[in-house]
């Protein structure tokens, strides 16, 4: 998931910003902070009996944990608080799992696409490298140290998840509950990253549903649906509830990432924080590539996905044909589509008048980046 | 730890052969893999919803946990049953939540030392690479496709632990205790393997204590220290006694890697499952290595540490190098060294007569492993 939107729940239906919800969102975020600063303060305490170089990579993954938009604990917050739960402390705890879940599942993703830095900053890999070939170790080792500090860096990181949602104050039902949620996160989410890593080595293109599958299991299970339901759960709130947050979370994830596939094409850099050459110059399997593939302009297309040096102006042709064939109007309407279900979800019988009030915006939020 | 034995607690202290054990740890061994059995079965079939190509994942994960001598479960086994625990379909859980464990750390670790073989069989990654290969992948594809899986691979294994723990039928101090150790072992374990990183990158070679903190952290502490004592936490025996076994732990899991190095240079393929030359060609930071540096001798020895294509009459030359400077003698001291200190923490006011004589047969085995 990338360019994450800094404002989900901070307009009402009417697209007013809405003040209180503005403070009370900074408020749950530094609650967050402080869970993720104990946290890692604790474990630099302990990696100091194990030694100095351990401490080291505590620092670089705390780093890497931080100056994040907190969206995965905003969605703990906003289910919880709108389903009348007030352990805010609690709630804080579990979106901070969730927010070291994300870490562990970013840290992973970026060892096995080999990139060494996100958003313009080094990761825990481009950190471990660049240390290295600034002491003159050559790139290929210095890269295999980054490499491998990152591995460890994202088990620790997925422990520590697991380890946050223990120290939760609340029944032991619940926990259990929660625990399930996020290991069902995990579960699918290494699913959706092996099956990303067999189609990008496949030689035929997948098709819309693969892709559409792909991206829900990797990004929008752990993003959306298990922490929506996470924040319920926490809340004690029915079972049906629960259930219908699951479809919300699926049909609002899924838009989300055809939304990144969109940006990711015809995105400007303020956007999405990364070059919108990258996903066409890496061949990224997105619904537009997969929809055009179907099309009789893909002869025309095709050369340019994957093309390691595209140009800014191959880019724009590729734009145009994309265009013209149809796939940005069919990821667009992919889009409205799976928007409508969310909100169709949420006017459904299990979800209460403020459970809508505080969802709905969120949808909202996710139609008007690709507008 | 390469080499494991395969008859921890099969001898009495006399040496003797004794039958009753030979029968009570092949139960005890089914046991842990049928819990094992029961977690991939759930694990496919849960898999199957995400797609086949995860069901694959999940399948050779599997044949890498298989296989093994369950060295951890029997740890487990050894001071829950001496402590006169009787649950021992709970003992198989934690024993195999601490296979799960090793089998994330060994598949992580394969991954950091490029690896794609274990015991001469394609480790997750080599599966993974030889299938590509066999496919005609191109051989860099295909091995960055092995350690993309392995990376999920190990998460899971990961993760499958801390669930195991969860699922053990124990009342809720003892499973926080579990957990505990659980953690301490991770913890641990990945500082010992980013030290390890860390240390064979160097040009200085480390100092022996350097070696002896890095393999206690990374290996001895989940191999020994965290499963003697889950045995006992799960026992319900006084702190004192999980307490002492940490100790004892510690020691003999220290004398066992000191072993694993000596029998990395001096020991026949038998006795390790690999060739004796792969530490030397390595380079690999041992014992031997770090005290042969502290010695006039280590001119002639230092040429051939890390020689990638050193011959078996090379390996011989500096096989007698490292006797002649006091390598040897030095390490197997230090085997010696801390089995008597282990065997002293069992004669400790702490450690009563069933303890001691379960665990007494586990210091002999490491020492003749090395005679």
């Amino acid at each position: 998931m990338s360019g994450e939107h800094q404002r989900a729940g901070t307009h009402d239906r009417q697209g007013r910003v809405d003040g209180d919800l503005v403070d009370r969102e900074a408020r749950d975020q530094s609650r967050v902070d402080a869970v993720l600063d104990d946290f890692f303060r604790l474990a630099k305490r302990r990696a100091e009996s194990v030694g100095y170089r351990y401490v080291d990579l505590w620092k670089v993954l705390e780093r890497n944990t931080s100056g994040g938009k907190r969206f995965r604990p905003r969605m703990v917050f906003t289910t919880y608080t709108a389903l009348g739960g007030r352990d805010d402390e609690a709630a804080a705890r579990v979106g901070a799992a969730f927010e070291l879940l994300h870490t562990a599942l970013i840290v992973h993703d970026d060892v096995i696409d080999r990139d060494f830095s996100r958003r313009g900053i080094p990761n825990v890999s481009g950190s471990y490298r660049d240390e290295a070939t600034t002491a003159g170790i050559p790139t290929p080792t210095a890269e295999h140290r980054g490499m491998s500090a990152a591995v460890i860096a994202g088990d620790l990181a997925l422990t520590g998840a697991s380890r946050l949602l223990l120290q939760v104050p609340c029944d032991g039902p619940v926990q259990a509950r929660l625990l399930d949620l996020l290991d069902e996160a995990v579960f699918v989410s290494a699913g959706g990253e092996m099956i990303d890593v067999e189609l990008s080595l496949s030689d035929d293109l997948p098709t819309v549903d693969e892709i559409l599958d792909m991206e829900r299991a990797k990004t929008a299970v752990y993003s959306f649906e298990a922490p929506l339901q996470a924040g319920a759960v926490l809340a004690e709130a029915p079972e049906a509830v629960v259930r219908a947050l699951g479809e919300f979370g699926r049909e609002v994830g899924v838009a989300y990432q055809v939304v990144d596939d969109l940006l990711g094409v015809f995105g400007t850099q303020s956007d999405t924080g990364k070059t919108v050459l990258g996903d066409l110059r890496e061949g990224k399997r997105t619904v537009l590539v997969a929809h055009a593939a179907t099309t009789d302009d893909w002869f025309g297309i095709r050369p340019f996905i994957g093309k390691a040096d595209l140009s800014e102006a191959e880019a724009e042709v590729v734009r145009g044909r994309l265009e013209a064939c149809g796939a940005r109007r069919f990821a667009e309407q992919l889009v409205e589509d799976h928007a409508r279900r969310a909100l169709a979800v949420l006017d459904g019988p299990d979800v209460g008048e403020a459970l809508r009030d505080a969802l709905a915006p969120l949808v909202q939020v996710v139609l008007e980046r690709v507008r």
